[in-house]
């Protein structure tokens, strides 16, 4: 007998039963690709419709279920097969024919046949088809029915064709129920596990003390900066961005008050305009950056990229300035700046491009001009003690730390408590009658007598919000202060079985409304594939000042579990309260401020002598000394400090010790007289002023 | 007798005197070096205390006056010696030491003794004094006091040494009154002139129909733009930057509901990333800058400054997006933007820095990206409507038009009234999946399938700001719509003889206030140095909508006149309702709005035709035709509509015509339905969607 036949259509299927002795009836009928259509079918009773499955693993063996119309086909059985049953995929319209050269809606076991490079690998039958007397089945295409029995189908048609195969109970209902439950078991244990290594990749891997690898971590890991493949240049976030735009505001609203206008200059300077000033230029020529092509081809001249702008603006003054009545002239803008540092870049801190507002101002008088730089310092203490709760010292930069080709310098200098290292906060020049002579910024005074403008300029960069990292967070991670938070509240629900998940979710959402009209920026955490404590983590490691939990006992008690990131402090508050919010944010900012203003303090000590004076620094001091005031002292202490800490142990007490040179911070404003007689702490001359002095940011 | 002597100190002095036979009463005391300390010198009855006055002129005459020292000398007797009083200042002390070797405070007559070179042309003796027996005068110096007599001093000491003296009355009080009035009208006259020219420079010499000259004008005499010399680079001044500033703000509020976050990614960005997508970076690699030195080195590899941010962005969302709970992803930026156009620049409308804002998405699903693509092209329509007063046709750009790189771009278009041409608003566009395949933006979906994102990136510039004054300025100058004007309102008070000027003053401030409360952004112009005209004049040329001017019967009738800008509608309304301001100004708003609608639909023209279609365009409209939606027609249309336009007259009635070739602006998305048959207007295939054409800018 030939057992190579191929089937390729119904009537070659009915010839083929024929000859194969096989009795049959067919029944004619439309097309009835689903199981839907194929029950509409008339048949016998005791004649099973049969559902033809065709299986595929990723090593292409194919598999055919015949199985009881009403069978619920498991999974169970492919064991009882060695097979695994994660490995079975039902087979696509391609598949389909690659394997029984026949299409969807047409899979039947006589199809087989078609199968000339014996790919199905195993003819599954149903045991319940062993209790009808006959199968009603397709044969080769869905026009038609036919009903055989079993009995046939296996020994004179599978097995001429020499095809393996066996009759099993395809569902176990209790045995799949329970691999359903074990799934979903294994399934969320899987998913605990990931939140637990989600949580160690999340948590910062050291603690503070280990301060440049940690912040390093903070910085990513509380989404504030992103790295790019630009060296000295770094991605800001949205949740350092906002931090900015809260510094702008405030800002903004501070030089409102002094008839500061915004505006924007270009970004470019051409070399006729910044070498115009000398010593402006020499202090900032090595860092600048040229633009010198476009596209192809060459600029006639190269353009810098605004290091700062005075030389971009004060042309302008130049011809806006005419007469006494058209000063002051005041304007501010923020924008981009490049300087092409070669220190050691450190997100905020220092970087090639980054972000501020400069202003600049021109007046009639030398007094107004001064007390413009005072005004100006005194906004800068407000946004880093009122906005970042950072407290600064106030004070004048000594002649070899001022601005190029400015007057005097004034500043507001911060310094970091977990190194002692000072940190330029932002700075305001006087820049005396420098620039407007150099760009002719002159005016007819009302005596018709022509006069030089008196000129200011201030600035205020992103590195303040490096400074607010540095002080106040912590080994969890970033800690913000309210005021400057993205969220300053995120409310997250504690699901448990006491609890009804709706009416937890509407609480939370009730409570998220009512912070909304306290003017409260707050967050509501519903997601429902993490659970709290990975929300805990998470929320902390971004430093959002207030979580509220919401939970059985807060859900019963009508109360909200209010937990501090600053301090971690825990407690309850009723609902009726939340209005004190407001207050306990201002508390929290205050209590930072506070912290920070002791920290910072305990890192500045006196010396009245060399042996001090270095026995202070490497103990990451600032350190605050009578000065004669000379800068040929002032190089002295810088080179010899710089000698005398490379030659120290690099570790005492197992604490890496700094090396570097001390240079002058600041004299600090608020200062006491100095008296004839007393003298510079390293020259012996007579002293002049109070100086601080430290290894510097 | 020796007429060459000189008098080297007091005791050479009065041994002269001796010697001459002139008779004297010396006073030894402290040097009196003022009048104040002359007078209290002891002198006889009848003797004179002598103001000595060394006066000098530009060619170095000098004249020394003696005064009675209670004469007021005025200024009318030197037109009696031929000599002209504006000519003449007071000797400095270098002065008096080349003429009399002496110095200020020892001003006397025998110092003329040392005038060896002659330059003292005259001595004018006041005639006051001849009423007087003797003169107290220093023997040069003025720790002495000698008593002569004015005849001893004239004809004992002057003749011998040959010097002119005149005696003169120094002051005639009526005519130097009434000289002093004279100047001082002289002055008036000369301020009002000044007032005049000054209206004259400051008006707009050009009116709205010689367009490009009056958009130049306009941008700096209303202070919107100073120029710059780095070409296509412009200062943005305050009264523009406050626009941008209020743009920002709004569309912040609009993207904020779509929870789009702000952020800051760097501006330079290196070849590799730029040339990631290909179509993207043929579309701008001819416009974009480099970066190839820093200081005096060269950079390794040059950074080009981000013409769009797409391959600066989209590493990093390719880190952030993992799964599909990371999307959507939604950011957008402020910044500069730097594009080398080649074009003729144009303040705002094509400048080679811009300002801009940058969004970028990205969603799990086409549908969402799509519908993202459109929300924020309602946002920009809001934009230009609801700030700017400018109306905008929402329209998809043809395959040839679009954004490179992306899949589809959708626009705000509209058209300048003056001129029909077409101005690209501000664009959305929908990337596909073209830059996250490139850039491995991928997610797992909740079906644990890799998919990759499909984005979105839309933005807005500076140059909405020179759209909104091309359609709102007239022959004045700038017209500025309500919401956007940094003032809104001006108050100017019209100071009058009937009404006392500090009253006036007081009325003015409470008005401010009462507007100030109302929210209303307003200035008091309140300088006395400029008349109303020369105000109103400078407030209409800047746009500020309306002015309120407070004159006699204002203030009488507890009432302001209200004067708008936009229409010159001038009427009173009583000071208790001001507080309808608020309503006027947005119904003002809203008629600028839609005046501009309907100058805007005006220059929209149907054709069905070639010979249609180009008369329209050369009528300076732009045409709405139906179209076969084909590449190659398009570029034909473009070709064609450019070679004819060039071949036409250059003027048409009077007006300069343009030329330059129709391009398709957009597809409308508001449009009818195309129906089989009817035909492209140009090729005559069948057409399938309406398109607008027009010259753009």
């Amino acid at each position: 007998m030939d057992n190579n036949f191929e089937l390729p259509n119904k009537q070659a299927c009915l010839d083929q039963l024929t000859k194969l002795g096989i009795e049959y009836i067919v029944h004619n009928h439309d097309p009835v690709p689903t199981m839907e259509d194929v029950v509409k079918v008339k048949v016998g009773d005791g004649t099973a419709y049969v559902k033809n499955l065709l299986y595929v693993d990723k090593k292409s063996n194919y598999y055919l279920i015949l199985a009881n119309h009403t069978t619920q086909v498991g999974k169970l059985f492919w064991k009882t097969l060695g097979l695994a049953s994660g490995n079975m995929r039902l087979s696509k319209e391609e598949q389909i024919g690659e394997a029984l050269k026949s299409s969807k809606g047409n899979v039947n076991p006589f199809a087989v046949a078609n199968d000339t490079n014996n790919l199905v690998k195993n003819i599954i039958i149903d045991e319940e088809l062993t209790k009808y007397q006959k199968l009603a089945l397709h044969p080769i295409e869905n026009t038609s029915t036919v009903e055989i029995s079993l009995d046939d189908l296996q020994n004179k048609f599978l097995k001429i064709l020499n095809r393996q195969f066996t009759v099993l109970q395809l569902t176990d209902v209790a045995a799949e129920q329970k691999l359903e439950q074990q799934q979903k078991q294994e399934q969320q244990q899987k998913e605990q596990q990931k939140d637990q290594q989600n949580l160690q990749t999340l948590a910062i891997t050291v603690k503070k003390s280990d301060f440049s690898e940690w912040y390093q971590q903070v910085i990513r890991k509380a989404e504030l900066i992103e790295y790019y493949d630009v060296s000295g240049c770094y991605i800001l976030r949205p949740w350092a961005y906002f931090i900015w735009e809260q510094i702008q505001r405030f800002f903004d609203d501070l030089i409102r008050t002094e008839e500061v206008e915004n505006t924007y200059f270009p970004m470019f300077l051409s070399a006729k305009h910044l070498n115009k000033e000398k010593e402006h230029v020499e202090g900032f020529k090595a860092e600048v950056a040229w633009v010198t092509k476009y596209g192809e081809s060459d600029l006639n001249e190269p353009l810098a990229i605004r290091p700062t702008s005075e030389t971009i603006m004060y042309p302008a003054f130049a011809k806006w300035v005419q007469s006494h009545r058209d000063l002051p002239l005041k304007v501010n803008q923020w924008t981009n700046i490049v300087r092409w540092e070669f220190k050691f870049p450190t997100p905020f801190i220092r970087t090639r491009e980054f972000l501020w507002q400069e202003g600049h101002t021109a007046h009639s008088t030398r007094e107004e001009a001064v007390k413009q730089v005072y005004t100006i310092l005194d906004f800068y203490e407000q946004v880093y003690g009122e906005l970042l709760a950072v407290p600064v010292i106030k004070g004048i930069k000594t002649e070899s730390e001022k601005f190029a080709g400015g007057d005097f310098t004034t500043t507001v200098e911060t310094i970091i408590p977990q190194n002692g290292r000072g940190l330029q906060g932002a700075t305001s020049h006087h820049l005396g009658q420098n620039f407007s002579k150099m760009f002719e910024i002159n005016f007819e005074d009302d005596k018709k007598q022509k006069s030089f403008a008196w000129q200011t300029s201030w600035g205020l960069t992103t590195r303040s919000i490096g400074a607010m990292i540095m002080f106040h967070g912590d080994d969890k991670g970033l800690v913000l202060p309210p005021r400057i938070a993205k969220y300053q509240i995120v409310i997250i629900p504690i699901i448990h079985k006491d609890l009804n998940e709706q009416q937890l979710n509407e609480r939370c959402e009730q409570i998220r409304q009512i912070l909304i009209k306290l003017k409260l920026r707050v967050h509501l955490d519903s997601r429902d594939n993490y659970s709290p404590g990975w929300k805990f983590n998470k929320w902390e490691q971004k430093g959002v000042p207030i979580r509220l939990e919401i939970g059985p006992g807060e859900f019963k008690n009508n109360e909200v579990r209010v937990v501090q990131r600053f301090d971690n402090k825990k407690y309850q508050i009723k609902l009726e309260e939340l209005n004190q919010l407001n207050q306990i944010l201002d508390n929290i900012h205050n209590a930072m401020l506070d912290k920070a203003r002791s920290d910072l303090n305990s890192r500045i000590k006196q010396a009245d002598n060399w042996k001090d004076f270095m026995s202070q620094l490497n103990q990451r001091n600032t350190i605050l000394t009578r000065w004669c005031q000379r800068e040929e002292c002032e190089k002295q202490v810088k080179t010899k400090s710089g000698i005398e800490s490379k030659e120290k142990d690099s570790e005492i007490d197992g604490q890496v010790q700094l090396t570097g040179s001390a240079k002058t911070l600041c004299m600090p404003l608020k200062q006491d007289q100095i008296q004839e007689g007393q003298l510079c702490f390293h020259c012996g001359q007579q002293a002049k002023k109070y100086v601080l002095w430290g290894r510097s940011y």
